[in-house]
């Protein structure tokens, strides 16, 4: 029994790591969610709710995190004017052991659900496969969601605020906040939609050896390079295809470290890049030292500025590529390196 | 621009949760490593590879989980005569914080990475996402691995070994071990596959407000219960279309509780029922308490033993439906429930 095996495929298999997808994605709508420091920083006025107290009514910063979650999912599903039971999928995750802020963050949506871990690349996770079940006609309709919270993720990873220990130059402030995106493969004449996903480059793992948990870009700078360098080889695109290659969470010393790796493969995105984690705080006033980082870094500044910025026709096409540090605080203690993973999305002006 | 929106679908959306795949998807080999008593066990004679220690030549136990990742990835990429470069993605996951069993286990290979969390529903979420990835053509053949290690699950959930606590007789034990599968789409004449991936059905999380987390078995049935019945409703099949509806790692205390949860639901289970957890220990005599548990031990059950049947034509359908508890030491800590999670997936005799 041989179903349908001459079909035209969905998509197509570009080079080695990426997908031009042949049916359409559109991000119909977002939202972002995010605290109190990210509120003050440079891109305040543009995210959709901003809490006062970084606990957001919760009793620990865990179930904070959750609420943001929830929240996002909300804030999407009202904007585009759609329920949680026209949501076929939901592809989450979060920064903490076990992805508990997003178990509970979403579980009363009673959404079927794929649980991610890509560290704070996850956003781009979640986006590669709701677009792929998008675009092969596995659902209609589906929501992406990730988060991170400052306090939540230094216990983590790092100290629980209590201790008030020093952090170096290098480390980066992990954003609190939460973005939510619905996708959907069909739109109305003349309905609204905020930009369209056109493909997808996915990581493969990269390990330089580094072990420097508070310089978490120079870690994940190796992964960003891998995503960006594949996705020219494999739709033979040169920088000045894209309006903007823009980066989750480098911060200002990953991003040299970026910047150099590319030169070495012979490419210059110093006129395109930018990186969500430098953007988002103003790194001298806001004392975030690197700059900001986590899953819902990239996540709230791709649902609030960069959306923006391509639905109003400023840019064209955007290569985005969340990056993340594949570590724990047991590999951590252990010795063991940082590796990082990358996943790159192409969101294009609809027109 | 639109592209062939009127090509046929890959697959039909079944119901509220389901999936019923309109192209192949094989599962053209698979690969089992477990630990010494796993093979002790009563499946012991199936399993590729037995470990005579359960460090398996390593400094620590997380890194002893990597090498099962390691080695169950290589043994059925060489059972399938297949090399990593051919594979266009790995979907991964394990129960460790931050998945590092998998980021260290895999990286080595150089395949895109998505990476998974479902906690012991992961091998499930693997072969779901991994099917979609086949059926819709955005690959053509993927691996997905899911693993578990019971030294290091103990240090992650519960107690680190050397405290030598007691374990309550509705714990249960998580099996060391790993599982890989390669999927492909199309097969030569001729060619031999171990089975195909018909259909999935994509749980939903259940939260009935239990926080034990030495009685997982009971955490998870509703989110079996979830999967099984709506399998039923979306695909219009009774119990008896399956010759086998095989959870994950419910153990004995679980199993009572899904078979009396579907019976409230008009639905006896209780011919066609097994579950991984019970199967690969013989409780009794190893002291194994509720039976075993893991990402690992539906892995390794399903590769060893489920695929053997259905390869053989003994059974001809099964409804495989991996569960997973969603809590982490910090949520135990906090308070928090244990919400479930399952995913179930139509794995059928080629024929």
């Amino acid at each position: 029994m041989c179903h349908r095996q001459n079909s035209k495929p969905c998509a197509l298999q570009k080079g080695a790591q990426s997908l031009e997808f042949e049916r359409n994605v559109f991000i119909k709508d977002s939202a972002s969610i995010v605290g109190s420091k990210e509120g003050q920083g440079p891109l305040g006025s543009l995210f959709d709710m901003i809490g006062n107290d970084d606990m957001f009514g919760c009793q620990t910063w865990e179930e904070a995190e959750s609420s943001l979650q929830k929240d996002a999912v909300y804030m999407a599903l009202g904007k585009a004017k759609l329920k949680p039971s026209e949501m076929r999928y939901i592809f989450a995750g979060d920064l903490l052991g076990q992805s508990i802020a997003t178990s509970y963050g979403i579980l009363n949506y009673e959404i079927p659900f794929f649980g991610l871990y890509g560290a704070c690349s996850t956003c781009g996770e979640s986006l590669s496969l709701g677009s792929m079940a998008v675009c092969g006609g596995f659902a209609d309709k589906v929501i992406c969601v990730t988060s991170s919270h400052f306090a939540s993720a230094e216990k983590e990873f790092r100290f629980p605020l209590e201790y008030g220990n020093q952090r170096p130059l290098s480390a980066s402030w992990t954003v609190t906040g939460s973005g939510a995106f619905v996708l959907t493969g069909k739109r109305a004449e003349n309905e609204k939609v905020r930009a369209r996903i056109t493909g997808i480059t996915t990581g493969v793992i990269q390990d330089y050896g580094l072990k420097d948990s508070m310089n978490m870009g120079a870690c994940m700078a190796p992964a960003a390079c891998n995503v960006i360098y594949q996705n020219f080889m494999d739709f033979g695109r040169m920088p000045e295809d894209y309006d903007r290659i823009i980066t989750g969470d480098l911060g200002s010393i990953g991003q040299t470290a970026l910047l150099d790796l590319l030169r070495d493969k012979g490419f210059d995105i110093s006129a395109q890049h930018m990186d969500c984690g430098i953007e988002i705080f103003d790194a001298e006033k806001q004392d975030t030292h690197a700059g900001g980082s986590g899953c819902g870094c990239a996540a709230t500044v791709l649902s609030a500025f960069i959306l923006k910025q391509i639905e109003e026709g400023i840019w064209k096409r955007v290569l985005f590529v969340p990056t993340g540090a594949l570590l724990s605080k047991t590999s951590f203690n252990e010795g063991q390196t940082v590796p990082g993973i990358a996943h790159g999305v192409i969101i294009e002006n609809v027109g």
